[in-house]
C-alpha cells in the first residue's frame, strides 16, 4: 500500500519551513490588498460545474476536477476566483455601492497534460474590482498587481499587455476565423515576419492589414504602439481598444509603472472571459508569468442579468517564491526568537513561558526532561535560539540562560533577558 | 440554470464582514500556536483515498467525498488533518528530533447525513505535540487548547474527557462485543442507571463491574472519579488508563484549567485513531462540541512502521464564531480606519494614499470623479470612516476631511490629521 506514504501528482506538503515561506508571501499580499481597500472574501472549494464554468472557455474547464456530489449533482474544484467573485457579485452583493473591491488568497486546482510538471492544486492572491468600466480601474489594478509583487520582495517585476478584442476585432474585420487567428498569434509571437507576408497571402488578406499585424508584432514600448495607431484608422472599434490602453498605460506614468509595462499583441489568456486589457507579470529569471489578469466586462452580466463591468488579478503564490529564489532572495527566514524553558518546577516553568509569549517570543516547554547536555543536543536540532533554566516555582530568582548557538551561560531576571532580545512589551 | 447563482449544499460564501470575523479568529489561532511553539504545516486537498482512510474508521471514511483522478486512482478530499499530519512526519520529518510540535488552520472536508445542518466543507485550527507519550504532552496540547478559546474570546469554556481504552478495556474483561459496547456508552451517556442494571442482568456481567459502570457513568469531578478508583482494582489494564487521566488533570491544575476539566466516560469520538485520553471542548450556549482531540499512539506507526506516540487537537472555526455570537459576545469588528481620496489631482491623491496607506490606514482612491455630494452618499454606504480632498498635485497643502459619520469638516495637514487618527508611522 505504498499510496499511503505518497501525495498525488502535482500536490504537495508544506514542512514548516516551506510553510513559513509560503506564509510570509500570502501575510504580505493579505496586507497590501487591505490597504488599498480590496476586502478579502472566500468561496466555497466545491461547486456546481455550471457555476464554475461560466465564461471560463473548454481549455480551463476540461482540465478541471469534477465529480458527483453525494445528491447526485455534478460539481467541481474551483480552478480560478473570478467566475466565483463574479457569481457572489451577483448573487449577494447587488446593493453594495460600486465600485467594489474584493481580494482573495486561495487554493485553485488544475489538471494540466500540457504543464506536466506544474502543481495541480496551487496557491493564488488576486482582486477584483468591479462597477467600472474605466482605464482609471484598470491602471489601479495594474498598479496594485505592481506593489504587491515588489512588496516581497521581487525585482525588475514586467507586465506585458494586450487587449483581448484588438485582434478578434481585425480578423473579425477580414472574417478569418479562430484557427487562423491562433496561427496569426503565433507568428507575431515568434516574430516571424516572412512567414507573417506568406500567411496573409495565402488568407488574402490586404495590404495594409500586413502592415498593422507587423507594426502591433513589433511594438513593445509605447512610442512603438503610438506609431501604429494611425494604421488602425481603418478599424475603428480596434482603433478604439488600443486608445483604451493608450490611456491605461498614461496613468501607469503617474503611478510610476509605465516604464516596467510593454506591449504584446501576441498574448494570450487562456481564460476567455476576457473583453478588455490583458496582461501578464514575469521576471527576467522565470520563464513562465508570475501572474496576470484583465477586464471581464461580461462576466457578471452571465450570472445576474445586470452588466456589470469589473477587472483584476490574480498572482501565483508559489511562483512568486520559485522567482524569488531563482532573484537570489529570500523571505525572512525566521518567525520569532525560539526559547526552551526547562524547569525543576512546573509551575516556575508555566511563568517563564508566560512571560516569553506575552512579549513576542516563542515558548517551548522542555517536555522530555533530560539532563543538560541532552537537552542542549535537542535545542541545536530543533532551531531553539535560547534555553531558559528555571529554579524556583515563584520565578522570583533570576534564570540561567544559554544561548544555543553561541554555548554562552548568563544569569540573569528573564524581564531583562527578553528586553535584550527586544520583546515587544 | 439556476445552479449557476447557487453553492452546493453545506458549503458557504463568506462575504467581506464575515470574512473579517473568520480570518479574525483564524488570525488569534496562528498567533497562539506558533508562540506556543507549534509551526504552522500544510497538506494537500486531494490524497489518495488510502492515505486518508488510515486509522480514521468507517463513519468518517464513509463520509469522504471521493472521485477518480485523472491517473485513474481513487483519491478523496481531506476529512481531517490528524492522518495527513501522520503521514508526513512518518515520510518526511523522520529525522526531526522529538517532541514535534505542529499546527494547521485548514479547510476540511465531511459529508454526513445524521446532521442535516452541518457544513460539509468546514475550517478546522488545530495542534500535534509528536513524539511523547506522556500526561505532560497531553497536558500542554488540552492547556493549548483552553487558551487558543479564551484568545478568541470565549467564556465558560469546559472540556470533557475520557480515556479510549477504557471502557473498551472492561468490556473486553467480560467479552462482550462492539455493538453492546455502543449500547452500553449509551446507557451511561443518557444517566439512565436503572435500565444499565437491566443491561448487566441480561448480559449477565458481574455486579462488582455494574457498580464500576455506575460510578464512571455518574463521575464528572476528579474526587468522584477518584473514588471509582478503587473498584478499578479487578482490572489492572483499566485502572492504569485511569491512573493516566488522573495524572493529565493533576498536571492542569498547574495550568490553572482543572476546575474547567470534566470526566465523562460515556464519551465518544467518531474517528477511531484514539489510543488515551479523548477530550471535548463546549460552551454551555452551544450544544455541539466546538473542538476536541486525543492521544493516538498507534497511527503513525501504521504509516511508518516507527512507533511514535501522540497527542493532538482540531478546533472547529465556525463552531467558535457561533459560541462567540451565542455568548454575545464578537470579534473586533474592523480591519482599520477607512479612508477615500478624492483629488483633481492624480499625482496629488496618490501621494496622499501612500501616506495613509504606510500608517496602516486603508487607502481608497475615488474613482468615480463625481461631485461631492455624490462622494459622500457613496463613502457612507460604502463603509468609508473619512474623506480627504486634496487640491494640489505636490500635497504640500493641507487637504480638506470630512468625517463622514459626523459630517463636520476640517482643514488640516494631512500628516497631522494621520496622527490624530493613531496612524502607526
Amino acid at each position: 500500500m505504498f499510496t499511503k506514504l505518497r501525495t498525488t501528482s502535482g500536490t504537495r506538503d508544506f514542512l514548516p519551513s516551506e510553510m513559513v515561506d509560503q506564509g510570509y508571501i500570502e501575510e504580505r499580499f493579505r496586507e497590501v490588498f487591505r490597504s488599498w481597500g480590496y476586502d478579502e472574501i472566500r468561496s466555497p472549494t466545491i461547486e456546481f460545474l455550471d457555476a464554475l464554468t461560466v465564461g471560463i472557455g473548454s481549455e480551463l474547464s476540461d482540465n478541471m476536477f469534477k465529480f458527483q456530489d453525494f445528491d447526485g449533482k455534478i460539481v467541481a474544484l474551483r480552478s480560478e476566483m473570478t467566475a466565483p467573485v463574479a457569481r457572489i457579485v451577483a448573487s449577494k452583493m447587488v446593493s453594495t455601492p460600486e465600485p467594489i473591491r474584493l481580494s482573495y488568497i486561495t487554493n485553485v486546482f488544475r489538471h494540466s497534460r500540457s504543464y506536466v510538471d506544474r502543481l495541480r492544486e496551487f496557491w493564488q492572491a488576486g482582486v477584483e474590482l468591479i462597477g467600472l468600466g474605466t482605464p482609471d480601474a484598470d491602471a489601479e489594478v495594474l498598479a496594485l498587481l505592481f506593489t504587491s509583487l515588489e512588496e516581497v520582495g521581487l525585482k525588475d517585476v514586467r507586465v506585458d499587455v494586450s487587449h483581448a478584442g484588438l485582434l478578434k476585432e481585425l480578423l473579425r474585420a477580414v472574417s478569418l476565423d479562430r484557427e487562423k487567428e491562433h496561427d496569426l498569434r503565433a507568428l507575431m509571437g515568434y516574430r516571424d515576419w516572412k512567414q507573417l507576408e506568406e500567411f496573409m497571402r495565402q488568407n488574402e488578406l490586404p495590404a495594409e492589414l500586413g502592415e498593422v499585424f507587423q507594426g502591433l508584432g513589433r511594438a513593445r514600448k509605447l512610442s512603438e504602439v503610438s506609431a501604429t495607431f494611425p494604421l488602425l484608422s481603418k478599424f475603428p472599434d480596434a482603433q478604439s481598444f488600443m486608445k483604451n490602453l493608450l490611456a491605461i498605460h498614461e496613468i501607469l506614468e503617474d503611478y510610476g509603472y509605465a516604464d516596467r509595462l510593454f506591449f504584446d499583441f501576441s498574448l494570450t489568456r487562456r481564460i476567455e472571459y476576457y473583453t478588455g486589457i490583458i496582461f501578464e507579470a514575469s521576471v527576467p529569471q522565470v520563464g513562465s508569468p508570475i501572474g496576470g489578469g484583465g477586464r471581464y466586462d461580461d462576466l457578471i452580466r452571465k450570472f445576474g442579468n445586470i452588466g456589470v463591468p469589473a477587472t483584476g488579478f490574480a498572482i501565483e503564490v508559489e511562483k512568486c517564491l520559485q522567482a524569488l529564489s531563482a532573484q537570489g532572495s529570500s523571505t525572512p527566514m525566521s518567525t520569532g526568537v525560539r526559547i526552551l524553558v526547562s524547569s525543576q518546577s512546573r509551575n516556575g516553568g508555566l511563568k517563564a513561558l508566560d512571560a516569553i509569549r506575552k512579549v513576542g517570543a516563542i515558548g517551548l516547554l522542555d517536555l522530555r526532561g533530560e539532563n543538560k547536555a541532552k537537552t542542549m543536543d535537542y535545542a541545536r536540532l530543533a532551531g531553539i535560539d535560547f534555553i531558559v533554566f528555571v529554579s524556583d516555582s515563584a520565578l522570583r530568582e533570576p534564570v540561567t540562560i544559554l544561548n544555543v548557538q553561541s554555548n554562552r551561560i548568563e544569569t540573569v531576571e528573564l524581564r531583562d533577558f527578553l528586553k535584550s532580545i527586544g520583546g515587544t512589551a
